[in-house]
């Protein structure tokens, strides 16, 4: 059984269902399911429900939550490479949903179906005990789309844009700190663009839906592969998220900890490819951020004063299921995570390029 | 605002959001929504979640949740003629879920899946206070796809099989009935090869799965026309349907009045395909059910021992809501709609041909 609790259960919901010969990806292998049409074109599809979410009261303004239900999905196809064709809603309501938040919630989904472009091709509506909204969204690939499997040692690593909100928006939320949580006006932004550009340049490509180091744990599994963060962790974090962090008086590697992300895309890209890559990114108005590199062997050093350690991405992983959620707990087993300094006595001196 | 009570919700939670300039069908005009992709080719999507059939009880083992969920999609790419591509799971699991069930409902969903062609390309899990599974299904259109705009008065009616079932397997499972229920072994077959004959020969094709009457009423509204049924009620009714409604001291036409339908195909055939139509029909072994015809002016008429009656189809379709899905209440007003006679003092003479 696959260590990590989440591969675990999708193995078991998936082994006894029927695959298609025209999907390009296996299970895990890709943000969106990707399908090549009778002609060539290829199909990216990906379906994401924001429902946990609500019932943990993490989204509780109707915008956000509308918001997020796009922006999910589209960060899927974002990490694909994907060209925007539309999305499918899936809305399950309360019989006494208060008319002005459903306005406001329909709103945020707008919003963001606008600044995705992903426009409302359809939907269903269903009436339960809990609010949930599901999305199925559906892009096309020009040219050979991008998975989470590619990259090399010795490739670059990369990151969308700054990290580390995800987490310091949920840390605050959860703690019940709003004051924090609302200032930080958390609404993450669409990659597609960015997205594309990755495709043509990038080895492989994945969203930090989870968090980013839940990210990088499962891009090292599939590719068999370690990765080592160069800059100061405070170059690549968020300054209002490390300013949450230092508040709550947590070490900095734990904003990159998840389980909510930041959406931003992580990516890898050849040595061959860099400087072509950058210019491009130059021209679209967009600074990626270096993270550093892809090593051989496993693990995930981040830079200490000491040297790099390397943390302990499956425990990171699982950690906020084993807890069963809860948000005390968890930030205690991180500290402690934190105290017991690096794993297996390993510190990597890792390669230098 | 849309007398149809739910008309009226898919127009406050759609009216705000943006539409695509590719997609072919507006909303409501098509069981599917179409997309010209670039190239040319149509795609079909839906989503259709199984959330308050959980709820109410109405599909309680897990292998009947598991087909239905996927059911219920394929319906709706049959009804626009696509060829089915694959589709995406959206779990909601309880965090107590028995493992057998867990299995049973994954049993279920992969039955369906192999007896529509539909292979599962991805999902999302989540887990909350309710079981609840979504689907979003995709498929291919070559040609013209039909949709639920296009019959005329003289067109032939038809379904894709005897109505009923599902009217009497809801009345049976609401009721308590459990031992009926189970006898009638519920389980609507994928109508997709029909779909695609369909598509190359009917004017119009909307799926039962609110109910027969419901599915007329959209069709008479959409195209401004009226239906009169031909036959006797006993004729194109499901034999064990109409056993059921027997025992329960029903008229024979509340079998067709939903909301839970039997998932077969309602379409019309233009009379000068009649004889071609049902020649293909035959060569895949298939015997379509004739209804009808499409008349001038609007209203259902069915066959009565007085000759042709007319249903008023909105008071039947808004019913089950308005009486807040009390089984009881709504058996109760379909017979006082029965004794209440022809509405408006309306006999419809039809025309005949």
């Amino acid at each position: 059984m696959d260590a990590v609790i989440e591969n675990a259960l999708i193995q078991r919901l998936t082994h006894a269902l029927p695959r298609s010969a025209r999907q390009l990806n296996g299970v895990r292998e890709s943000d969106a399911e990707l399908v090549r049409l009778p002609g060539g074109l290829v199909l990216a599809l990906t379906t994401d429900a924001i429902a946990e979410e609500i019932e943990t009261g993490l989204y509780a303004e109707p915008e956000l939550i509308g918001w997020m239900t796009v922006l999910v999905n589209a960060s899927d196809l974002a990490a694909v490479g994907a060209e925007p064709l539309g999305i499918l809603l899936n809305q399950t309501l309360t019989p006494d949903l208060d008319g002005r938040f459903l306005d406001a919630l329909q709103n945020g989904i707008a919003q963001a179906a606008e600044a995705c472009r992903l426009p409302v091709l359809g939907g269903d509506t269903n009436f339960g005990r809990r609010l949930q909204v599901a999305v199925a969204a559906v892009g096309t690939v020009e040219g050979e789309p991008i998975t989470r499997l590619g990259c090399r040692p010795g490739d670059r690593l990369f990151a969308s844009d700054l990290l580390g909100l995800g987490g310091a928006y949920a840390l605050a939320r959860l703690s019940g700190d709003t004051a924090t949580a609302d200032s930080l006006d958390y609404r993450p932004q669409p990659r597609l663009a960015e997205g594309r550009l990755i495709r043509r340049h990038a080895s492989c490509c994945m969203d930090t839906s989870d968090g980013a180091i839940p990210t990088l744990d499962e891009l090292m599994r599939l590719n068999d592969v370690g990765f080592r963060i160069e800059p100061s962790l405070s170059a690549i974090l968020d300054p209002a998220a490390l300013a949450v962090c230092a508040a709550a008086g947590l070490p900095e590697w734990t904003l990159l900890a998840g389980p909510h992300g930041e959406f931003e895309l992580i990516f890898t890209v050849p040595q061959s490819s860099h400087r072509l890559f950058l210019h491009e990114a130059r021209m679209i108005g967009w600074r990626p951020v270096e993270l550093g590199f892809v090593e051989e062997g496993s693990g995930l050093g981040l830079p200490s004063p000491e040297g790099h350690r390397v943390i302990d991405t499956l425990r990171v992983r699982n950690l906020f299921t084993e807890v069963n959620g809860d948000v005390r707990a968890y930030v205690s087993q991180l500290l402690s995570l934190d105290r017991a300094g690096p794993t297996a006595g390993v510190i990597r001196t890792g390669l230098r390029r």
